[in-house]
């Protein structure tokens, strides 16, 4: 079991700690001497390591995604923290993968505990028999409890996918009797399912990164897919209310130039894309707060959104 | 009393009703004979009108933009209705202005009640405080209860600012507690002064549009230094809160594109925005669809919005 | 049989002959007189109608869609010619709906004969098969042959989607050698294949219209399905080349902004993405031209492309 | 007395000197060794330093942000020049603010006198009125003569928002007789107090940076406040008038997209939109000449505007 | 010699007049009856026409494009006017051209004059001989004293070039002197020469409109070719020189999108582009503003500038 | 004869080689020691390097443009190699400059032959006329068999715009024939000739870089020149013919945005538009490919393209 994490990593400490080797170069000193510059990472995040010592005998013992044990002591180098790696050998048998992937902090049985109720509470008979047509295939199951929602920027982690969807499940029920004249059953069906091609989009074993198929076809087009084999395995599916379900998942990102080939046109659309935007941004700006310095009142530069965000300081406001 | 607006004018009716006079020109038929082409409003609508006989007589009667008694009957013309005008006089006095600009079908000290509640429950003091200050000046309140939202598009009538800002309100009110960090006090309070500029930005007499201050200025510059002006009144108004305000005041469209001149850079600016967008957009659809042919499965082409809108046909589901 | 088309029609010329009632309103004269403004088309265009007789009697005989007999002459309205209709009624059985869509000019299925034979040439037998399965199933090809490949634009007729695709073919055929490490075979497949969707995307029974299904998912994913159902009927096809052509048919509109949830990531994508655009703007220019003043050296100003186009005038250059 | 500046140093050279200490990050030498790399900072820029010795001491002499008295030599380091601190202790009292930001060259009395007599020349009683009270007010005087006009890019210096405010308000003098119908007093008003709401959009004590006011709500809408208080101040001052320069102020950036939330709707906005650009790009485009290789033809790429810019080589014309 | 023009025309007034007849198109009435709908124009504008009577022999007595001298009476009609014309007949010959093109108000020769004697206070010789060429050009002289300067938006009148250039000159004169580091002599030259091009992008007989060379080169490269003709038959006229003034014309439109293939690169360069922006904005916004209705506040909408103008009410400013 | 280029240097190798010296540095170590760091180049690429002893003598020896002999070994330096040189003197006469700029694999003077016989294809006498004028004038032939076709992205070597002048004209000849109406003489002639104002917009001595020429004007512009000075030298050239030439340069960027003043207005300059579009990027695409990792199925990132790119893995598909 690992005790020491990356982000726990303090300069002058010692360490003897299971970690993924991330990345291994061979490089030579100016004298001409072999080292070994690495990256090792857990889910906690990633760290810089260099090996002056025997150098070949270590390059040789693991390739780069290798889960390894490395004994080493921490120190200071640009600015950032490195590992100044004395030995470092594969892991014995028995690593436990959670470990190094990021995962989401909540309760992954509970949270698809909580998703299936939402479900059960859908009034229509077809709409709930199709949300329980994908929770009895185990092998979707599995993967929708494990899936990233994302590469970075939120939700990129280990059950991030079910984090995000209940979320956004829950705020659609929040929403929906706010209006009248939207179908609720529609819109926390599609909040529910927006989203499951992702299964697909990603690969998530040592690493989260885009698969082929995600990078060459996109989610969206890969959740239709699963979404029209579902439908087809249920006999008399009403042809309308399965476009209905198409057109959510397709205009989902709200517009071309975000992915989705058509934009919204049903209310329930409409409101599914803006939804589903501001758990995805909220989510990201709250995770980009908590990752930096918690003492400023400003956050550093947030590149995707082209600003600073603002936490303020506290302030007695009676 | 109006009995007949224009909405429920039919092909082949007889009517002596009062309207507003919107447009007016002399005009001569090829035989040099003159005529006068006309327009007529009332809050539900707008319709084209002529006037074959007495026609400078009637031309003199009555200017553009007055409240008119037109005796005529309707017939049909390209596609649309005309009235073919027998007699028009200025009306006599006593005409109700409800009766010629569309408002809203809610009852606005209602929606007053329901809004002032909304503030009254704000836990924060200082702000609860800032809302009685516009709640206290009735000039304010006499024009937040009249002013329309938008000169087109959503909430276009008497009372949509009243309208939506408690919608958006009772919609903050709902996602508050979704996201565990948010200011629920502030975004209230946010909700419902976001757009008061706009008390200043239209006119709305007989007739809905911009004024040169909302022109040349902008709602949001407007609401703005209404916000700063009632805030200097309020001793010890704490300095951090004061630049919260005014920045969810000014980011309140998102982005420069949309005319704020800084995007939300806190997570209640940011929730604000979307909501903003939400309620606009889903009762401007609403709207929309609302003004269509009720029973095709499309809309006609929404030109802002770039797209044919779905409503689909009645389908049982089980 | 038809003996007058709608282009060939000339002011003042007397007309008995079948089209499609395209649009019916009953509208009133100023004296209150009711008249019938009628719209009239077949597969060569569209021509305004008026009846001043026997009004009512007419506008009960026949529903806009209805292809009618109608008697009447031809003068000249506001620039453009116009039917002046003295009786309309049902036609007869037996009109040949050919004569009221426009259609290729060319014979679909010399066409369709090509674009197999094209197909044959494959040198891959999972990609031959592939197209086998498409051209075994009848339902597929009776509507391959029909479906236009646009509403307007280009190949905006019956067989026009056939047409595209065997051109776009053809050229891809030409341009594949050009280059090495281009896979000929996978990059004449994506050409045939790349719009099947299109056969879903639209309507085309009297008028070319979007479908519902066209509207709310897009040719691209409705195409994307269909060719999933035809690989999963393979055995064992190859993964990577099922991939390859989701993507093909995924990326060939050549970016996001032009509804590609993907952009082509592969040379016979990229490729694939330009040759269709050539096939689509030169066909598209060429029917622009084609419809304009014969003798001006300038064409009129085309909207979407945003400017006159220039054919010059005939020059010796020895 | 500072006697070298970050500009004139050259490799080899031994210095004791006052910098303000801009940056300090203890670090780890591969030995485990601390040492301090350092950042110092004098109104002529900025240089790296490092520390070998008495690192513990040394680092915890002065925070950054302090003003210190540093010993060292001056070495060069990938291409640019670094202080080996041999010493560091906090300066003592009495150095000169001015000595460590960038300043105007110009004489900021002489400047305000210049564009007082610009104001003093308006004919118009409450323009020159309004231009009085702000002159009358000690606190804006203050400031407006110290802030700069930008964080970089043009006039990023102390003065600079003066010594812009100047050259456009001369600008507009040699402009505004060029045209017939512009209001020669509004555009010299217009252009001195544009930019008055950057004193409070940017904090200037030992570094130009943003405030938090500045970024949340941008220095339009502050200077419009400001504007707006001395205008309430003045009693019957025109309303028009008023409103003319508010708007002036508010569209003075041009367009949405570059933060005005109106564009400029009067000849008078038009022209100090542009004469504003000219003025920041004939300026900014100079100074990043002047940062360049006196040499050479050619400037280094100017990534905001995005081209290089050509200086030419002396030529003999004649 | 005219007496009446467009501009003057009234309902109800008697005319026997010449005009350019703008468009002729024959129709018939709906009792089958042939009449006659043409545009006819003069330099102050267009007006419709129709004719009842004698139809098909004024039909064949003039050409489009033609001056004629027409008879008729004026009425209104749809919210304008028209002539209902009686008689119409070629116009006899020795009509002055200048009657039917808008031209400037300002005096050619002085213009003329004016811009040379701005050249001649250039102090480079070599800039010098290169005005004098073309001065001495008569061919050029004469059409760059009629050249419009635009189709429409500014100066879209025969001599508009002419009173452009000379007023950019003289406003690249008033600013050349407020920045150090200009040459003076360069940006006058280019003020003087940047739109020469114009002379062959339009043709300008009896109608303003783009020649085939203009639509398929743009001004900006004939510019060009006619500058390096000049260019060429002076010896040993300097390269950099030659190259700087080329570099002007190519880039004063400021942007690739705007038709530039290079932007600025020279201070030169970048202050023509803006001074020509302001003259060509300014004139247009003007000339919009005059061709509205006088006493209003605003004007109506411009659409290429996408906004309304405000001209206000008189105010007394003390 | 150079025996090792850069992309064969391998770490741990001695070698004695002439390079270009692309960049010369003088630095200083943490001791004060000075040290060189330099580049070398040659048509391979660019490698670093670096001179601990006997540095000033080495840094006097040479210029940086040069060609040098250069005696060291080869290590690994972050990620990368470098030269650690121990002699560095100026070059022996007879260096073959081929060696040290990039070049086509392909035979420019069979490459010349080829594009030769296309132009006598043609069967239009006076397309023929100026193809030849411009293959009898030496000097341009020269630079056009020199000249690279980019800087960066495609076919950026010596012989790079002949190369990509062929292939565009092969392309073109085989594209010609599939759409009736394009006239074939003027497509290839456009094709060998749209590039040829780049054989001024580079220099490429021991360096490819735009010239002064290039960056002010654009090889759009330079091109036009040289055409129309061939024409101007051809007795009786068409006017018609040399606009449409002079077009399709003009226009053959597709866009203003991409450089060319005015879009495509002709069938043969949007065929050559996409054309050239196609062969830029298939070629730039796949040279991007070939430059990566050869065993991935994923490139990199292409930056200009915002795209990883797949190759693939080699699939059995029977």
């Amino acid at each position: 079991m690992k005790k020491w994490f990356v982000s726990q990593l303090k300069s002058g400490q010692a360490v003897t700690e299971l970690f993924v080797l991330a990345e291994k170069t061979l490089s030579h000193k100016k004298d001409g001497a072999p080292y070994l510059s690495i990256a090792l990472s857990d889910k906690t995040g990633r760290v810089r390591g260099v090996v002056w010592d025997n150098v070949e005998q270590i390059a040789d013992a693991a390739a780069a995604g290798d889960v390894v044990r490395v004994q080493g002591h921490i120190s200071e180098y640009r600015g950032g923290l490195q590992v100044v790696v004395k030995g470092l050998e594969p892991a014995e048998t028995g690593a436990d993968p959670a470990d190094f992937l990021p995962a989401t902090r909540r309760n992954p049985e509970q949270m698809l505990e909580r998703i299936k109720a939402l479900g059960q509470a859908v009034s229509s008979d077809v709409l709930r028999g199709l949300l329980d047509a994908f929770w009895n295939d185990a092998g979707f199951v599995a993967q929708f409890k494990q899936a990233p929602a994302a590469k970075k920027m939120h939700h990129a982690y280990i059950g991030g996918l079910l984090e995000h969807s209940l979320s956004l499940a829950l705020l659609a029920d929040r929403v929906a009797g706010h209006y009248s004249g939207i179908d609720r059953d529609l819109l926390i069906t599609g909040a529910i399912l927006h989203d499951i091609g992702k299964i697909n989009e990603f690969v998530f074993d040592t690493n989260i990164d885009y698969s082929s198929e995600g990078r060459l076809v996109s989610h969206i087009v890969i959740g239709v897919g699963m979404l029209e084999e579902k439908i087809r395995q249920i006999p008399d599916f009403p042809k309308q209310t399965a476009l209905l379900l198409r057109h959510m998942m397709v205009s989902h990102h709200g517009s071309r130039e975000l992915g989705s080939p058509e934009p919204p046109k049903t209310l329930e659309a409409v409101l599914l894309n803006y939804l589903d935007e501001i758990d995805a941004k909220i989510k990201g700006i709250r995770e980009f707060m908590e990752s930096q310095d918690a003492d400023a009142e400003w956050t550093g530069y947030h590149k995707p959104l082209e600003r600073f965000f603002f936490r303020g300081t506290p302030e007695t406001q009676g």
